[in-house]
C-alpha cells in the first residue's frame, strides 16, 4: 500500500519481493551473517533507474547492519558493530591524492528536543573533531600524519531555523570545501522490530520525505557538490504504517476464515481500489502527523549515538572515542 | 475492548456510555462552555464504588479543560486556560486554619529525557518556589502575608532511580509535612484529537498503571497521608489503541457493506470472544511497549508546561509566572 | 593595564577617560535615563580610526541598555527593556525597497553546554521564525503583509564544529542572502556590577577576541557581505581582570598610606614597567583560561534570553513572543 | 586568611602547615604515587576534635586522587582512576551480614543547569541502577547473587525545590532504608591547578557551607542515620580566593623588594589586623557571589562524570559502565 513508508532500502525491497513473489530486476542483494556476534550485514545495490523507481529510492548502495546487541547494554557487542560500520564507511569514502589529508564534514540532522529525532545531534556530540587543530598546528597536531580533517554541524530543523537543511549545508560546504559530507539522521522504518537495532549506510545521500523530520529537499552529490554518505537509524514507525499493517493482517485473517466457509465474499475479492478506499477511511488524517516510538527511546538513542560516533571515530582516527 | 487505555475519566465515561447506550449509574457529569474563548470544562463525579469499578478510576472529581488554543501560539488564550485552572485548583485545595499559611509540595513526574513524558519536570522548571524564602525571612519575604509555602521535586522515573515514585514522595512528605501534594504527569489518551489540548485535574491522586511512564503504585491520600491533586495532560496514545480503533472501524465498515450484500457473514456475526481473539492476533506484543505521539511534540510540551505552571502560580500567588 | 579586557565600548571609553582625565577625541557619548523604569541608555559613537584604535573597537555605534530590573523577576520591567531594544534595532536595520519584505538571519553564538556562554543559543530558542512560512504560503502566511523573513542558526563553537563561526555563517549568508545578519553573543565585561543587567547593541558586528568563547575572526559587513548588528550581554568577567583590579586597588591604598608616612617608597614610585612586571608575576598563566561568573548564572541567562528574544520579536513582528 | 575557602582537606592541611611551619597535631597524612600512571593518592586522617576545628572539617578520613590524565582524553588513564576510586570506596562501605545484599542510595547533588555544579546530576545519569530489578526479579535478576541494590536521586537545589537537600534525602532514606548513602558533589578548591584533576572521597559526609551550591545543613551519619560517603570534585575556585591569593603574592613580592631597600616599611610590618583590613577593602562584596571556572568546563565535567560513574559501577558491579 502506498501509505506505508520506510526509509530502509532493505525493507522496501522485501516488500516488493513479497508482493511480486519474485526478485526485483536491477536490484542485487548480498548478505553476510556473523554468528558469534549475531550481526547481519545486508547490502542492497539498486543498479538501474527502473529499480530505483520501483523502490522509491535513488540508485546506489545501501548497507544495513542489524544486531540485537545494539539495544542491550553489551559494550563489546556495540564495539563490534562500530568496527563493522567503520569498514563499510572506509569503503564508501572517496580516496584523496597521495599526501593530501581527507576532509569530511559530518552533519547531525534532526531536532535535539524531540527524543526520537535527536540521534543525529547526539551522535555529533561524541565525535572527535580535528579540522581546527590541523589548521592551527598543521600535521604535527596528531601523531598520525594522515589524520583527516573532521568538522561537524548540527543544522537544526526548519521549524527552528526557517531554512531547509540543504540550504544550510550547501552554504557551509561551498565555503569549507570538504571531500565528502556524511549526514546522520533518524529514520522511519516499516517494522517495529527494526527500531533501535539497525544502521543503514548509503552512498546516495538523503531524498525528499525521508527521516523522522521529513526533509523536503535532496541532500545529495547533485545538490551539495561532493559525495554524500547517509547514516540512518530507524527510531520511529509512522502511525499510519502500524494501522495499515494491522488492517492487512486482518484482511489475511478474514480471507483464511473464508476458506473455512465463514465469509462468502472476502476482502481479497474486493478489487485493489476498493481495498484502498476502505483503508483510507480507517486512517484518520490526524494519524499522518503521528509517529510510533518505543517507551525506552531515550536509553536507546543514547546507546546508538555512542555506537555510531565510535564507528566514525574508528573510521577516521583508527580508535574508539 | 479491554486493551484500550485512557487516563481521562471523561473518555472512559464516554466509552462506557457508548457501549451501553445509557448513562452510567453513580457518575454525574456537568459541562460548561465558554464560547468566546472556545474552552470546554467538563466535571465528572464518580460517586459510588460500583461506578469506580466500571470506569477503572477511583471515586472522586475529575475536571477536564479542553481548549483548541492550547496548541496554538495564542498567549491570551493560554492565560485564560491558566485562570480557569487556578479556579479549579483553589476549589480542590484544603483550607488551612486562619492565620496559618498553606504548604504545598508539587511533584513533576515523568522522564525529562523522553519528550512526551517531560511535561511534569518542565512544568516544575517554571514554578515560583517560596518555601525556602518563607523559612528564611518569615512572613516578610512576600508582600502578601498569606503567601503559601510552595516546594517542588522532580523525582525521576524508576529506571533512573531504582525506586518507585511513591517511595520517594512518601519520604519527602513525611519529612516536610505539606498540607497537600500536587502531582503533574503526562497521560495517555484514547483519542489523538485530545493530545495537546486537554488538562485533567482530579482530587483522586494517581492510580497504578496511569501516566506515560506507567506508575505501579498509587500516589493517593491513602499512601501519602495528605490530599493529592493530580494534574494530567494527555501527550500520547498507546499504539495498541490506534490499531484497535482502526480495526473496530474496519469491522463497522464491513458490517455496513454486508447489508449491501457483500458479505454473507459479517464481523458482527462473530461472537465477542471470536472478535477479541482476532484482534489480539493483530496486536503484536511489540506494540505494547510503543506509544503514538505528534511530530511537533516538543513545541507542544513546551507551551503546555508554561500554561500549567502559570495556572499553579496564579492559584498560589495570584499572578502570572 | 593591557590585560584587562571588556567587550563593552562603554566600559572601554570610561577606562580611557579615567586614565587620561579627558574625553577621548573622535568619541561622542549620549546618555538618557528613564527614571521611573530605572533604565539608562548610553550611545557611544566611535567616529574616527584613531578613536577606534584607542578603544580597540571598530568605528560605529554602540548602544548600551542598563537596567537593574533585568536581574529581577519583574515581568513589566523586562518588557520595557525589550521595547527599548526593539526601537534601537529598528533604527539600525537596513531599509528595504517599498513592497519588499526584509529578510534577516539571526545567529545565536556560543556554547549551549557552558551556562554563561549559552545566551545566544537560548535566545534563538525563543524567537518567532517566519522565513519558511513565507516561502511556503507567501504573503498570506501572516496578517501583516510586511512581516519580515526571519531565519536563525546556532552554529556552535569551534571545539565542537572544527570550523570558525564566521566560516559557517558566511556560507549560509551567501546561500540564503538575507538583508542583514544579527549575532547574539555572551560578552566579557570589566566590572562584575554590569553582569546580567546590561545589553549592548552595535552596528559593527563582532571583532576577533570578543565574546565569552573568544572569536578569532571578524563577523562584520566586510567578511559577511551584509550589515551585521551585534547584540551582546556581559555574563562573565575574565579572572585576570578581577585580580588586576584588586591589585590596582591595593596599589592605590598603599599610595594613600604612604601620604600618611607609612611607606617611604610607594607603588606609584615604581615606574610603569616595574608595576607591570610585578602584576604579571601575580597573574598566573592558569588564570588566562578562567572566567568569573555569578552563582545564579542559570536563572540570569534564562531571564535575559527571554528579554532579548522578546526585543527581537517586537522589532520584527510588533508583538511579544 | 579566613576568606579563603577550600572543600579539600588536603589543601586545608597544606595551608595550615605552611602557616605554622609544622605538622598539625591530630592529623595523619599518607601518600602514595603511581609513577607510570601519574596518579597520586593522599589520605588525610583527621583524628582529634582539636584538629577538626583547626581544619574546619569534621573528623574522619579524606582520600584524594590526583591525576593529570583526568583532564585529558586518555581512556585508559581514566579507567585506572576509576579502579583506584572503586578500591577506596569498597574500603569505606559498610559490611553487610553474610547472605544479605548491600543497599546503597547515591545522590547527585547540585544544579543541572549550572555547568560547574552539574557534576553530581551528570554522574548519576551514567550509573547502573539495580534496586528495582532486584525487587522485581530477586536474586535471579543478575548473574552475581551478591549484586548490591543501587538506587539514586537527583534532589535539585534549594532555589528549585524550596527544600534543603538534607530534608529531601532524610525522607527518602527513612523510607527505603539503604545501608549507606553516597553523595556526589562539585567542590570549591583553593588552587586552580586542582580543578578537573582531583577526586576527594571522604567518610564524613557533607558539612554546611561546602560544595559549589553551598549546602546549609549537614548530610552526615548524624542527620541521615546511615554512613555517608562524600565524593567530591573541585570544579570552581571562589573569586575571593583568587584575589586573596594574588594580594598575598603581591605582599610577598613587596617584602622581597624591601630587602633590596625599595620599601622602608613593608607589608609585613603591618600587623595582621592591618593586613586583613586592607585586603577586605579590596574584596568587593560582589565577589562573594562569584566563582572562577575554566573555559572548557563542559568537556571537563562530562569526562569527570564518566570517570566517577565508572568508579561506582566497578565498586558495585565489578565492571565498567
Amino acid at each position: 500500500m502506498d501509505q506505508v513508508r520506510t526509509d530502509l532500502a532493505l525493507e522496501e525491497n522485501e516488500r516488493i519481493q513479497e508482493e511480486k513473489q519474485e526478485e526485483t530486476r536491477g536490484v542485487r542483494v548480498e548478505e553476510s551473517y556473523m554468528e558469534k556476534e549475531d550481526i547481519r550485514i545486508t547490502t542492497v545495490h539498486i543498479d538501474t533507474e527502473n529499480a530505483a523507481r520501483q523502490l522509491g529510492k535513488p540508485r546506489g548502495t545501501y548497507v544495513t547492519i542489524e544486531a540485537s546487541s545494539m539495544s542491550q547494554p553489551d559494550e563489546e557487542g556495540h564495539r563490534e558493530v562500530s568496527r563493522q560500520m567503520a569498514d563499510i564507511l572506509k569503503e564508501m569514502l572517496p580516496r584523496t591524492e597521495e599526501g593530501k589529508e581527507l576532509s569530511v564534514l559530518i552533519a547531525g540532522l534532526g531536532n535535539r528536543n524531540v527524543t526520537p529525532d535527536a540521534l543525529g545531534p547526539q551522535t555529533v556530540d561524541h565525535l572527535c573533531i580535528t579540522r581546527h587543530m590541523l589548521r592551527e598546528f598543521g600535521r604535527y597536531a596528531y601523531e598520525d600524519p594522515a589524520t583527516p580533517a573532521i568538522s561537524s554541524i548540527v543544522p537544526g530543523v526548519m521549524g527552528q531555523t526557517g531554512m531547509e537543511t540543504v540550504e544550510i549545508i550547501q552554504g557551509i560546504v561551498e565555503n569549507i570545501k570538504p571531500d565528502a559530507l556524511i549526514v546522520i539522521d533518524a529514520l522511519a522504518a516499516r517494522s517495529v522490530r527494526r527500531l533501535g537495532r539497525t544502521i543503514q549506510i548509503a552512498d546516495t545521500g538523503i531524498s525528499p520525505g525521508s527521516g523522522v523530520g521529513n526533509h523536503r529537499n535532496s541532500i545529495t552529490r547533485e545538490t551539495i557538490g561532493v559525495p554524500v554518505i547517509a547514516i540512518g537509524i530507524p527510531t520511529v514507525v509512522e502511525a499510519a504504517t502500524i494501522v495499515s499493517d494491522s488492517v492487512n493482517n486482518l484482511a489475511q485473517a478474514l480471507s483464511q476464515w473464508e476458506t473455512m466457509g465463514m465469509l462468502s465474499r472476502s476482502w481479497n475479492a474486493l478489487d485493489e481500489a476498493e481495498q484502498r478506499n476502505l483503508i483510507r477511511e480507517l486512517l484518520s488524517p490526524q494519524l499522518n502527523n503521528m509517529f510510533v516510538t518505543p517507551k525506552d527511546i531515550d536509553a536507546s538513542i543514547n546507546a546508538m549515538s555512542f555506537t555510531v560516533a565510535e564507528g566514525l571515530n574508528i573510521a577516521f582516527l583508527g580508535q574508539q572515542s
